[in-house]
C-alpha cells in the first residue's frame, strides 16, 4: 500500500486531488475499482477514463479534461506506469525446504526443493527434485511435477496437472517502456499465471505472468516442450500447442484449436475456437472462422530457392504488368 | 505385471480369450513378443494383427476376424491404448544425494544432485550441481554433465558425451488421444532416450523418450542450444543440428546431415544421409536425395513486403491466367 | 599454460622454432600477443599471419612461407586448433553453497545454490533458489537473478540486470571441427560473457561463451524467453529481442534494435542500428540501413495455400516466361 503522494512523487508527476488516497493496487482502466490506481495513455479511452470506478489515475495533461478521479499527471504516461508497476511487487523470500505456513502434508516433495509461504499442494501431488514453488502458489490434486521446474509466486494450478522438467511458470511478461534516450524501462508484472486441470506442460516451457490481469491456460490444455507463452495470453480449453511454438502478449487462443510445432502467433489476436494451424506457419492476424491455416515457403534444392528467392522479391514488378489483365479475371 | 482382466476392466473393454492372462509390457504390433500387449487403429494393419507374437491386443470389433490371440474390444483403440500405457509407468522415487544401489564411485559429483537408483556413471565422469539423474540410468566414461541438468528414468548414454545446462533427457513426448468430448488423454511413454558416444547436447535442449520404442542419438552428434527432439526421433551418426531446431515425432534423420538453425521438421518424415537444411527452413515431407536444400521468405523493407505479400496470396490467380501459356513451357 | 612442444605432441604436429616457448593462452591472429598461439587457416589472411604478435601460430604447410615465428605444422588447420582447445579450457570445482573465496556478503543468496571461487556479488543482489554461479563471475549490485539458473565461468554481468528462471548463461558455443571421417571435434570456448547494466534476460534463454573473444550483450538490452545467442554475438545497447529468436554465432546487432519473436538471424552478419524485424523473419543478409523489416508467408485457409505452394515452386517458370516482357518494365 503507497499513497497517492508517494507515488506521485516517485515518478516526478503533478498530483491532482487527495495525496494521502491510499492505493492498494494497479489494475487497467475498465477493472479498475476503489483504492486502485489505472492509467490511460491516449484519447481513444477518454470514455473508460471518464466513468472508471479507479480512485486515481495515470494520465497526461491533454487528457485531464476528461477525468472525473484523483489524478498523477505526466509526460510518459506508460513510462510513468512501468516505474510505478515496481512499488507494487511482493518479494519473495526462498526458504529451504518447506515454510511453515505452506499446506503440503498430502503431497510428496522431492530433495532440494523450496516451498513458499501460504502454498498449497493437493493430495496425490508430486513435485520433483530441485524444484521451487514460491509463495502463495497453489497446486491441486494428483498433479506431477517434475524436475528444476521454477513455479514463480502467486501461479495457481488445477488438478491432474502434469508439468514436466525445466519449465517456468510465472516469469516476468517482456513489457517495457521507452523513455526519450531510448533506454527500456521495465513492467513490473503484477497478474498471475491460472493453469486449470488436466493441462500438460512441456520441458522448458516458459509461461510469463500477466501485467495487471493473469496469463490464463484453461483446462484440459496441451503444451509441448519449449513452448512460449506470452503475458496475459488466454489458452481455450482443450487446446493443444506443439512444441517451440511462441504466443505472443495478449492474444486469445479459442477452444479446441490444434497450433503445430514452431508456429508464432503475434499479439493482441483473437483465434477461434476449432482452429488447426500447420506447423511453422505465422499467425500475424485475427482468425474468426475454424478450419485449417497454413502459410509456409516451401522447401526446395537450394540451388533452386536461389533463383525463386529472386523472384520473390520481384513479385510486385511481375504483378504490376499482369494487373490489368488479372482485374479482368477478377471481373469473372 | 498386470492381467488382461484387469486390464480390460480398465478400459471398459470387452474381453475375448484368458483374463488372467499376464501382461508384462506393451509394444508395437510389429515388435510384441509373448505377454506383450499391442494394438491396431486400422484394417491398414491388418496382417501385422493376423501374424502378431503378442499376446493380446488392443482392437476394435470391425478388427476381430484378424485377430489369431486374446483381445480387448473398444469402440476407440488409440484411446484405450493411451489409458493402458499409465498402468506399466515406473514410478521414480527421488532421494537426496546418490541412492546405494548407484554405482557412481569413479564419477565427480557435485553438490544438490539426486542419482537414482540402479544408475551408472563411468569413469571419469562429472555431474554439475543441482542436476538430476533418475533410476535406471546410465552414463558411460569421460561425460560432462552440466548444472541444472534432468536426465530421466532408463536413459541411456554413452562415453565421452557432453550434455549442456539445462538439458531434460527423457521428457514425455507429446501424444494425446482425443475422446468424443475433445479432450486430450495423454499416453504414457514407455519407450527410453539412447544417446551414443561422443555426442554433445545444448543448453536447454529437450529430448524425449519414444512411446514404446526409444528415441535414439546416434554417435557423434551435435545438437546446438534448445533444440526439441521429439518421441521416437532417430538421428543419425555425425548429424550436426543448430540452435532452435525442432523435429517432431518419428521423424528419421539420416548420417552426417547438417541442419541450419530453427529449422522446423515435421513428424514421420525420412530424411536421407548427406543432406544440408538452411537456417529457418520448414521440411514438410521426406528427403531422398542427398544435397543442399533452402525454404524460406527472404527478407524485405516492410513496405515492401505488404505488397508482395498479398500478390503471395494471389499467386493462384496469376498462375491460372498463365496456366494455358505455361503447358506450352512445360512441352520445351 | 603448456610449452608449445608439448602442444605439437597433442595434435601429431611439425614444430618450427622453439619446443620450450611458453604458451600461456590463445588468441585470434588479430589479437595475439606474447606467449599467445593463434591460427591461420587459408591464404586469405596471409597478411596477418606475416604481422602476427603471436608467439607460435598453427598453419598448414602452404602457408610457412608467410610465417615469421614458432609454428605448429598440420594437415588440417582448423581440427588441431579445436583438439588444441581443451588443453586451456579451466575446470571448475562445484562447492556446496559459497566458495570461502566468493565476496558476497553484500547479496542475498536462497538455499541450494552454488556460488565458485573468486565470484563477486554486488550490493542488494538477490540470487534464487537452486541457482549455479561458476568461478571467477562477477554480478554487479541490485541485480535479480531467479531461480534455476546456471551462469558459467568467468560471465561478468553489470549492475541492476535482471536474468529469470532457467536461463543458461556461458554455455559451450555450437563449433565444431570435421575430421576426415566426417567426425566431429568440439571447440573448448574459452571467451566468456559479458553483460552489461540494466540488461534483462528471459526464462530459458541461453546465451553462449565466445571462442576465443567474448560474448557481448551491451547496457539496456532486452531479451525475452527463450533467446538463443550464440558465441561472439555483440548486442548494440537498448536493443529488444523477443521470444524464441535465434541469433547464430558472431553476428553483430546495433543499437537501439527491435527483433521480433521467432527470428533467425544467421551466423557473421551486421545488422546496424535502429533496425526493426518484425516477428518470424529470417535475416540472411547485412542490414546496412535503419527501418523495418520483413520477410514471412502470409497465413491462408490450408487448401489455398496447397495451391500456392505448388506455384511457388514452379515461380522460375513462370518468371522465365515473363523475363523479357519484364526487362521492359524495368527500363520505365
Amino acid at each position: 500500500m503507497h499513497t497517492l503522494g508517494e507515488i506521485a512523487k516517485l515518478v516526478n508527476a503533478e498530483l491532482v486531488g487527495d495525496g494521502e488516497l491510499k492505493i492498494t493496487s494497479l489494475a487497467s482502466i475498465d477493472c479498475a475499482k476503489s483504492n486502485q490506481l489505472s492509467y490511460v495513455v491516449s484519447e481513444k479511452y477518454q470514455e473508460q477514463l471518464s466513468s472508471t470506478q479507479a480512485s486515481a489515475v495515470i494520465i497526461s495533461k491533454s487528457l485531464q479534461k476528461y477525468c472525473n478521479t484523483s489524478a498523477i499527471i505526466v509526460e510518459d504516461v506508460y513510462l510513468a506506469f512501468a516505474q510505478i508497476t515496481h512499488l507494487f511487487k511482493p518479494k519473495v523470500i526462498h526458504i529451504s525446504g518447506i515454510h511453515a505456513s505452506a499446506d503440503t502434508h498430502n503431497a510428496t516433495i522431492a530433495p532440494n526443493c523450496c516451498i513458499g509461504k501460504n502454498t498449497t499442494l493437493g493430495i496425490n501431488t508430486i513435485i520433483g527434485a530441485n524444484t521451487i514453488i514460491e509463495d502463495n502458489s497453489s497446486i491441486g490434486d494428483n498433479c506431477i511435477i517434475g524436475s528444476n521446474v521454477s513455479i514463480l509466486q502467486g501461479s495457481t494450478i488445477g488438478n491432474n496437472t502434469v508439468i514436466e522438467s525445466g519449465a517456468v511458470i510465472g516469469s516476468e511478461g517482456f513489457g517495457n517502456a521507452r523513455d526519450k534516450h531510448k533506454h527500456w524501462h521495465s513492467i513490473a508484472h503484477l497478474g498471475n499465471v491460472i493453469i486449470g486441470d488436466r493441462v500438460n506442460i512441456g520441458a522448458n516451457t516458459t509461461i510469463d505472468r500477466g501485467t495487471l490481469e493473469d496469463t490464463h491456460i484453461h483446462q484440459g490444455v496441451r503444451l509441448d516442450n519449449l513452448v512460449h507463452i506470452a503475458h496475459n495470453v488466454i489458452i481455450g480449453e482443450d487446446t493443444a500447442i506443439a512444441a517451440c511454438t511462441g504466443i505472443a502478449g495478449s492474444t486469445q487462443i479459442g477452444k479446441r484449436c490444434m497450433i503445430g510445432g514452431m508456429v508464432g502467433v503475434v499479439g493482441h489476436l483473437s483465434i477461434c475456437d476449432d482452429v488447426i494451424v500447420n506447423a511453422k506457419s505465422t499467425i500475424d492476424k485475427n482468425i474468426t472462422v475454424a478450419g485449417m491455416y497454413t502459410g509456409i515457403m516451401p522447401l526446395m534444392p537450394h540451388k533452386k530457392w536461389q533463383i525463386i528467392g529472386v523472384w520473390l522479391t520481384k513479385l510486385d514488378k511481375i504483378t504490376q504488368y499482369l494487373n490489368i489483365k488479372l482485374s479482368h479475371l477478377k471481373g469473372k
